[in-house]
């Protein structure tokens, strides 16, 4: 075990290798780091980290992160309520939001069911989801789960779920990236683009 | 530029990312990590990086990081006073402690020369170093930094003011490593290792 000469700088490097993908040796190069900046600046760090934990919010519509009860999308009257995107993340949520080509609502997991890592369904916002289709008129979910095993079991798991409402039940187009090579593409990836196909005339889709 | 749901979120990241080698995306990582975590952890995470920051000593002796006036190693009696080794940081004295082959004192100079950096000699803590062979008697200073253009310009720099005291001045033997095979050792360091060749009855120390 290693001696450090200072209890706080022990305590600091411990806390700080907690973070994910942070080992003992890169959290003793951050800890002197900080050391070596203002003390604001580190201030601003601890602060801002411990205030977005406490005061943090989640929409009450779409689980999404957001500062205010309902978050900017949610509460955007020109999106399409009926239409509602189904995410992992937050993360999946901003990719969209920068394709700028979706014009309906999201609602947010927080996760898909992972045995290995003990996430159940009880523990995805997936109730919410439920209650959102039951009390307010939706025409089509859209599932944007990764395909991992884990993302194809949950989009069975919501396929089942979701099966006695009268609503279009769609996933996310998988196929070739845009500017890749055929060649370099993987068997999967291209055999489900093959079996997917779609028309010509809306195969280059412009609007 | 990527539009954030909560400006919380936002700010948070934004103070992740500052932490060096952690990019955006990186920094996002760690704080949607930090939401799922409990609120008393990231409390003890924020509130331990921002104690060490502002209560943090350097010992008075070796600018060694020290929660007390004189770090534990200055403070020992049995260490010997009259050998000082040269570090560039708080690293290096715990790398050499855990050898157990070092029974002298250490002087954290707290970098090294980097014009390419901004760091001059009036940077570093040689005016320290200065001040104890003024006022101690010392017998040997062997320097321990790093062998790059940095690490030599600071041992020619400190060569140059360390002269005119009466002491012996030392580097740390560079050669092949132990257990490393001789074909594999870069040319510089073989070459260094048979011009510092040393009489085989010493050449194992086991002390």
């Amino acid at each position: 075990m290693q001696t450090y000469p200072s209890k706080l700088l022990e305590q600091a490097v411990n806390e700080l290798s907690k973070l994910p993908g942070i080992g003992r040796k890169t959290a003793m190069r951050m800890a002197l780091h900080l050391l070596k900046r203002n003390p604001a600046e580190v201030d601003a760090l601890g602060t801002s980290i411990i205030k977005m934990r406490n005061e943090v919010n989640y929409c009450k519509e779409c689980r999404n992160i957001s500062d205010a009860e309902s978050c900017a999308i949610c509460a955007n009257p020109k999106r399409d309520h009926a239409l509602i995107c189904v995410v992992e993340d937050i993360r999946d949520v901003m990719a969209i939001e920068n394709t700028g080509q979706f014009g309906g609502v999201y609602h947010v997991l927080g996760g898909i069911i992972s045995p290995m890592d003990g996430i159940g369904p009880q523990d995805l916002h997936i109730d919410a989801l439920i209650n959102r289709l039951e009390n307010s008129p939706v025409a089509e979910v859209i599932l944007a789960l990764p395909t991992t095993i884990e993302g194809d079991t949950t989009n069975f798991y919501l396929y089942r779920k979701l099966n006695d409402f009268k609503i279009k039940l769609t996933t996310i187009a998988r196929g070739v990236s845009i500017g890749d090579e055929l060649e370099h593409t993987d068997e999967v990836t291209l055999g489900r683009s093959i079996l997917n196909r779609t028309p010509y005339e809306s195969g280059l889709s412009r609007k």
